[in-house]
């Protein structure tokens, strides 16, 4: 009879992953705007290969002000010349300016440790209602236009799952302009709330997850040698058309997101046997695609 | 109000993970029994630099029957001459015989996956009593004898944490021998009950994590050339006295370790202000220290 709950949970015919992907309607999938589609492209490998990092920038009401600072950041060329300076295994990679004496380019805006999390009034409706599963973290999670989020009942704040990218900040809660940034390579959660987070890493992320660990205090590379030059920032939306890639992600509120994480969650097939009955918020992000042109 | 609650919850004076491990008894130290670690070492990287990683082997009650098999394979020197075959982001690093034609020594037991799993009645006692925040994939989790574990109720099995090992197999769940094993690097938890976990990598897990991706299905290099190669895995007790590295980890049932767990669920610090109140079972692993000679 147990093997028989299992078998129903998920029926033998069920559809993979991929075969609900390929037969998403076009309405279930969305684009990400030019302008909110970074391209970070590193200085070439040591065998001369080169290497891109796509980020997709949130969408308000997510952290708009951040968004914003880092949109004009990129228009300002700011990063170009930059490098990767810290990789912290299993926690985080960070790229800025390593001497911390570059300026500003003017029009950032401070933006106050408020502005972390929302209130949940402002995004309920978005929050995918299925979605029930325990977190150590917050008393609910789910997703909003793409991005996982969690909530105390309160107040929503998106989360640090592996791939989310986030800003660095000094002491104060305020002092996080975005021309520091990180992204998530192992167990960041803790840091929700104590840190905006603004986008997602989605094509080239090992890029940056395969660089050889930091041996200094957090990760940083001691000799600045081991630093990774970051050749060239830029919003899509700057880039000449015939140059400009082109990403979709499957909608979090669409009936074929809902399906995918079902699928997740009981998970069980030639190899599983024990399908666990829930995942990880961080553990179905949301599919992305490349458009090819 | 709020603000004074939160202060209350970490006293300004509260000793930091550090001070606490510091002032810990011997007794709440456990040594690794030599025969219980495991020293792999790979080739040299680019620069010439040696790579060894520490593996801690589980004790009983957990996975009896495969960490046995591994230190037969082990006493054997079988996997001296072949390679790590699969790095796959977010999930696993995994080594081996890539040939998957290299006999296999006399004496390994086939364990049915039952043994994946124990009963609690086995262990209750042993798992962590303070231990109540929620977990997405089981009722319960908590550490028995310096290893995570997760349980429904009635049973109990170690947790796919970051840096945790476990014994490849192919479809038919009893068909790991652990001559095939991998470490997590990312979200693996719905491999649990999946799969045996036999120990934990206590020291240079960057040696693995920070490998190039595989390009190939499931993240194994397609070129054979890009296999990093290992040149020999020893237990420690095989090892001539004056080169046994030596390992103490702080015991999971100790007073010491009940503090730094409530510590970490409730950073609070010059950069922290929003404590989450919880830590996830894979974000309080015991601490390592290496015993010098």
């Amino acid at each position: 009879l147990a093997a028989l709950a299992l078998v129903c949970a998920v029926p033998a015919m069920a559809l993979t992953t991929a075969e609900i992907l390929d037969a998403a309607p076009a309405s279930d999938w969305a684009e990400i705007a030019p302008d909110r589609l970074m391209v970070m492209d590193l200085a070439p490998d040591s065998e001369g290969k080169p290497r891109q990092v796509l980020i997709q920038l949130m969408e308000p009401p997510l952290s708009v002000g951040h968004v914003a600072n880092i949109q004009t950041l990129a228009r300002a060329h700011w990063w170009d010349g930059t490098s990767v300076n810290r990789v912290q295994d299993n926690y985080v990679v960070q790229w800025g300016d390593a001497t911390e004496k570059k300026p500003l380019p003017p029009g950032l805006a401070t933006i106050p440790e408020s502005a972390y999390t929302l209130p949940v009034a402002a995004l309920a409706s978005a929050i995918h209602p299925a979605w029930s599963w325990r977190d150590t973290y917050a008393v609910k999670v789910g997703f909003v236009r793409g991005f996982p989020v969690a909530s105390d009942g309160a107040r929503v704040w998106p989360t640090h799952c592996y791939g989310l990218v986030g800003v660095g900040r000094s002491l104060s809660p305020d002092t996080g302009s975005g021309a520091e940034l990180y992204v998530t390579i192992g167990h960041a959660r803790p840091l929700d709330r104590n840190i905006a987070v603004v986008g997602r890493v989605v094509k080239g992320i090992e890029y940056l997850s395969a660089l050889p660990r930091g041996t200094g205090t957090l990760g940083f590379y001691e000799d600045p040698a081991q630093r990774v030059a970051i050749t060239r920032v830029r919003l899509a939306s700057d880039l000449p058309a015939g140059e400009r890639p082109r990403f979709k992600v499957i909608a979090t509120e669409s009936k074929s997101f809902a399906q995918i994480v079902a699928l997740r969650a009981n998970r069980k097939d030639d190899f599983f046997f024990a399908p666990a009955g829930a995942v990880d918020v961080c553990n179905t992000l949301p599919t992305v695609r490349q458009i090819e042109p």
